[in-house]
């Protein structure tokens, strides 16, 4: 996929919602900088709870909400567990209403264009968006580390693994974890955290905690005694995620250990977020 | 309809077609100018046969073309005879090759807007796009004349009648034509310019003749009859069309005299424009 591609078909997500569409296409257009990268649609998780924006520019960390002066059809849930909610504490949401008059939407689209372009500014190690380069594990290698910050995304389990000193083949991982070869008692996840099969996973909506339950009565105990036996309490994770545009991905997450207090047969194992950001290695 | 609406409706119009869409919006933003009206989707008749553009900018009778590499679906005029369709002799074609990488399209762009600015300096009397004026009789009455290059269409049959010293009220004309009480010998006239229940009229493809056919055959001969005994030998001529957004509109074709010796009971009665331009008049 090239940027035109990329940037056409997030156009074109916001077909249905005329004034979303025009508010979306002016700010991309008028910012005319092909070394930002933006999301139209994003599902956000911040602790007052979920939502969706309409416009994300993730290396800016910059949201635009469109009020069309009615609520919003009720997001269900329930059809997008799947989807790539990121956690958008701390992130700048700048609002347009579209209910006013053109020339007044244009004048606030150009404040927001002023902001985006001051923001990126005041970023010393701004990195231009590399369509190729983000997907590729081996930039996460080069640069050593993957912080949340990166907004980091693969397309493969194995991509994402081998940012850790794997050398895995293509289509070489088949269960939902894969070995830190490394750093001792540490795993790469890569769980649904959704209710799936047999196992109803949960993240907090701040993202600092991941409950992990397995719902098969006959092996719910023996999995928590198996983890805990092992010794393996710290896990990186990469959430199994539906893209916004429809492909599967694995959403970096951070790094997670359990905590034992709060692990018992009733509500499974806890995990809570240790760190934002996670050392990569050469295989 | 305000401007925020009829352009994000435009915009809108070609959704299904992305890389289309995203030059679209591109050329529109970046233009950047609230004076400058654009229709997407034009159907136009040129001298070498008819067409649909992709945009087109009335004010400077320029259209864009995108060429998405692949022939475009054939244009089915049958389904499409009730479109408004513009005569595009000597219009300024524009063409974006959307294959190529995306900086060599915005560079495409960037030229097509600048030739646009320079179109719109060069033109004298330009007039700025007035979306309430373009549709209020009261322009053109105050203006004391309706040419061609002005894209005039009007919402109602009476509207376009009240442009000629004529007090119709709302609602008042149920045939197709009226009155001119300013000009002898000249009447109003709305036909629809495809085959539609007992007439089969048509216009060249230059726009410059237009063949009006009964095909009721017990009322073919006396209309024409009717027609050379009542001595009104000229016409001014708005075509029912569908606008680009789905609305009834009434087209300014220009002004047509009846020619004599091409009319018979075979062919029907023929009218040749004799002028692009029509005066306007107080009531």
């Amino acid at each position: 996929m090239n940027k035109l591609d990329f940037i056409s078909r997030q156009f074109s997500r916001a077909e249905n919602k005329r004034f979303e569409h025009y508010v979306v296409t002016r700010i991309w257009h008028l910012l005319n900088d092909l070394s930002i990268k933006f999301i139209t649609q994003q599902y956000v998780s911040r602790p007052e709870g979920r939502a969706l924006t309409d416009m994300f520019f993730p290396q800016l960390q910059i949201h635009i909400e469109i009020d069309e002066g009615h609520h919003k059809n009720q997001i269900d849930w329930d059809k997008w567990r799947e989807a790539d909610i990121i956690n958008a504490t701390g992130h700048e949401i700048r609002r347009v209403d579209v209910t006013k008059d053109i020339e007044t939407i244009n004048n606030v689209i150009s404040q927001i264009i002023e902001r985006v372009k001051a923001k990126k500014s005041s970023i010393g190690d701004f990195e231009p968006w590399d369509i190729n380069a983000e997907l590729n594990p081996k930039t996460y290698i080069n640069k050593g580390f993957i912080d949340l910050k990166d907004d980091c995304a693969f397309r493969t389990m194995v991509d994402a693994a081998n940012c850790f000193g794997n050398d895995y083949k293509p289509m070489g991982i088949w269960t939902g974890g894969a070995k830190h070869p490394k750093e001792i008692g540490k795993h790469i996840w890569f769980p649904k955290l959704y209710k799936n099969g047999k196992w109803n996973n949960s993240i907090s909506n701040d993202e600092t905690e991941i409950r992990e339950i397995c719902e098969f009565p006959e092996t719910a105990s023996s999995h928590i005694d198996s983890v805990l036996k092992k010794g393996i309490y710290k896990r990186i994770v990469f959430a199994r995620v539906k893209s916004p545009l429809g492909d599967i991905m694995y959403r970096f997450k951070g790094e997670y250990e359990l905590v034992r207090e709060k692990t018992n047969y009733v509500d499974g194992l806890m995990w809570r977020r240790i760190s934002e950001r996670v050392n990569t290695y050469e295989k």
